[in-house]
């Protein structure tokens, strides 16, 4: 077995960077066992040269510029870890590609808006781009896909994919506190940014699903073609609402491929059963549920962030590509990926939880029940509470199964009732069934 | 890149061999496309040549004889799906390895007890023992220890690794029934073997947890050091009080590093607590828990037996051969696997759960508290039930922290009391703190 060390420039060192250098010098040994040669780095890059990053700068060579780095380094591979979806990461990444280096990144945005060329860049020289850590942090999900789960057509995959958004949920629901609070002390704890929106507004999940649902159906990453829709507008009511209907809400990642081949991607929150596998995974845990259609489901669950998680996941790259493990990037080779045909929101068949705020006087009741009738969709059930002082009272609905055309129509027309105080909240059921 | 075909052979025909050709027969074009070479069942074996198994037989040659089949078969891999931990399914094995072939076999037995000399040969010739099917059915756990968290060292895994006891125990608090109802149901339904011991003794458990914790460990399999407890002494009465304490009754296999270096390898059931994540994996189902000390917790789910699962995960390590992704069979090279020092179950620190049946008269708690202070084992908390009409009523004691040594010691003294009409029912607590 050959001992030759394989070389490491690691462009960004901040949390998640330096974990990453210490993992790598602190297991040193162990990864030197399993890969049958040493994992060395021999270069980085950051902005401030003079921090103390606990590890040990000895026979490192230090640059100012990553992108420079990635061209001139002595590397085998460059780790980009700066993140950003266009600017010097993804120079560093091209670059590196360029100078036929493997590149190993944690960037989602990077790989589901770009991904396209780089997977194409980096086949035409032979190297390779890993990502595990571009999603679900440490948890194994892309080597599941390309690997593990890779005798199987997979019929739908679903998943928590942004620990910022799980935990304000979860913590709602803990407390029946409202959304802004609860942002509020999430970015005091430095689980959210102090710009929260990618979190919060369903983005950064929405990279992570365009990458999931390229692996899973053999395609290049269609970030464009992922509806979002984010959890700003979930209100403590909603929480307790489903939980008495014996849901929970989640912000779920969906991919799904219909009959004809089309695929399904969607980022909004749902609600779901409280008994299915996803509802329990609370706070900043992520998971990804895969439906195969010879294993059936599997659940693979972990922390998604983190510099601990996502260093183990960079490292795993590193350790393949010193094994000479290697895949497709997108699972298989470019030239048999397929086209990305999107199957669109409005094609969806589903439940619906609708929350309205309707005036307290006779007739109410009757005028939606008309409109759904009109629409051709059914209740599932209703929840009036109390008659109270205020002039709006909350009336919660559940649907019976319908389409997504369907629903739109008939919130159109709810809103424009004179009795309806505020715009519908809606939110989609899913039953994994 | 080579078309070359993966020419592969399978012995054993039952519903796990016939399904695994069946998938390679159906899913030709997606597995070609992700390995970008064909996978082709050249050769089968099994004992009744005349029985329709649902595959088209053109092409594929027939053997009677499997072990024959494994040297002379037109293949590079040769799939082991016999079982048995001696006999023919040994045989196979030894003779593809030494006819320098691939060796792809979900069987647990034979490598949890086999399992060095296995690697030894197979290492002398350079060819890979994969068995992914193993353990925990398609959950990719092999190759997330291997691979996916290989960069971690692991502090403790816990797994629920035999459906059938998981289902029996589900079953058990869902309806209150006893074991020995429940399983009679489970055998009706074949959930349960006809000859049970080998799954609720523990033993396949057992075989499970000896390849889980050699890979974690960097190990040889040492199934003799696994100490092995079966369900067969739950009773109702304690799932019922599990409950009301606040967890739940799994049987779980446990490795766990001490700091010393040595490894505690154990299968018991354990009461969990109702909030972890294994105690709301239910029925059929399997999981892994495992701890890295970068990545954290990370748990992998899915259905752990049935024959399209186990067939994924059989394709799955044929896939990883036909894409030349090649790992040491127990993580690490032969020669750098660490000697297998076992931490001896009396080492145990924790938490127990006691349940006696005692006579109703005064004296008896004060007897039992005098032993547990002399023992030196504080009680954690204790229901007695309501005085019956009947000689003995049951008591139940949670225990804080202490040895396995001390906990011994105190049951064997509880034993002697004649106030206790039957030997006591210890159940140790694992709180995965």
């Amino acid at each position: 077995m050959s001992s030759k060390p394989l070389k490491i420039a690691v462009a960004g060192l901040g949390t998640v960077g330096a974990t990453t250098v210490r993992l790598l010098q602190k297991q040193a040994d162990l990864l030197e066992a399993r890969c049958g040669l040493p994992l060395v780095v021999t270069a980085v890059s950051a902005r401030d040269r003079s921090k103390d990053r606990g590890f040990d700068m000895a026979n490192i060579a230090w640059f100012d510029d990553a992108a420079e780095m990635a061209t001139k380094a002595d590397a085998d591979v460059v780790v980009e870890l700066i993140g950003g979806s266009d600017g010097i990461a993804r120079q560093v990444v091209d670059n590196a590609i360029a100078a036929g280096r493997h590149v190993v990144t944690a960037n989602k945005a990077l790989l589901a808006i770009h991904g396209a060329e780089i997977a194409k860049a980096a086949d035409a020289v032979g190297v390779t781009v890993a990502y595990e850590a571009a999603v679900a942090g440490g948890i194994p999900i892309i080597k599941a896909l390309k690997e593990g789960l890779a005798a199987n057509r997979i019929d739908r995959l679903h998943g928590i994919l942004n620990g910022t958004c799980n935990y304000i949920l979860t913590t709602m629901r803990q407390t029946g506190r409202d959304f802004a609070d609860v942002l509020a002390e999430a970015q005091a704890l430095g689980y959210a940014e102090a710009d929260p929106s990618f979190d919060i507004d369903g983005v950064d999940a929405a990279h992570k699903l365009a990458l999931l649902a390229a692996l899973a159906y053999g395609r290049l990453p269609d970030f464009a073609g992922v509806t979002v829709e984010g959890i700003r507008n979930i209100a403590a009511d909603d929480i307790a609402y489903a939980e008495e209907l014996g849901y929970r809400i989640k912000l779920l990642g969906i991919a799904e491929r219909a009959v004809d081949g089309s695929v399904s991607q969607r980022v909004t929150p749902v609600l779901v059963p409280i008994d299915a596998p996803i509802a329990a995974v609370e706070g900043v845990y992520n998971a990804v549920v895969t439906h195969g259609d010879f294993v059936g489901a599997t659940v693979l669950e972990g922390r998604g962030a983190g510099d601990g998680p996502t260093a183990s996941a960079v490292v795993a790259d590193l350790m393949d590509i010193a094994s000479g493990r290697m895949s497709p990037m997108f699972g298989v080779p470019l030239a048999k990926l397929e086209p990305g045909r999107a199957w669109p929101m409005s094609a969806r068949r589903g439940e619906y939880y609708v929350r309205l705020m309707v005036a307290d006087k006779p007739g109410v009741f009757a005028d939606l029940a008309a409109i759904l009738r009109d629409c051709d969709i059914s209740i599932g059930s209703a929840i009036q509470r109390a008659r109270s002082d205020s002039a709006a009272v909350p009336l919660v609905l559940t649907t019976h199964e319908t389409t997504e055309a369907a629903m739109q129509d008939a919130l159109t027309r709810i809103s424009s009732l004179g009795s309806v105080s505020e715009p519908p909240h809606m939110i989609r059921i899913e039953k994994f069934a």
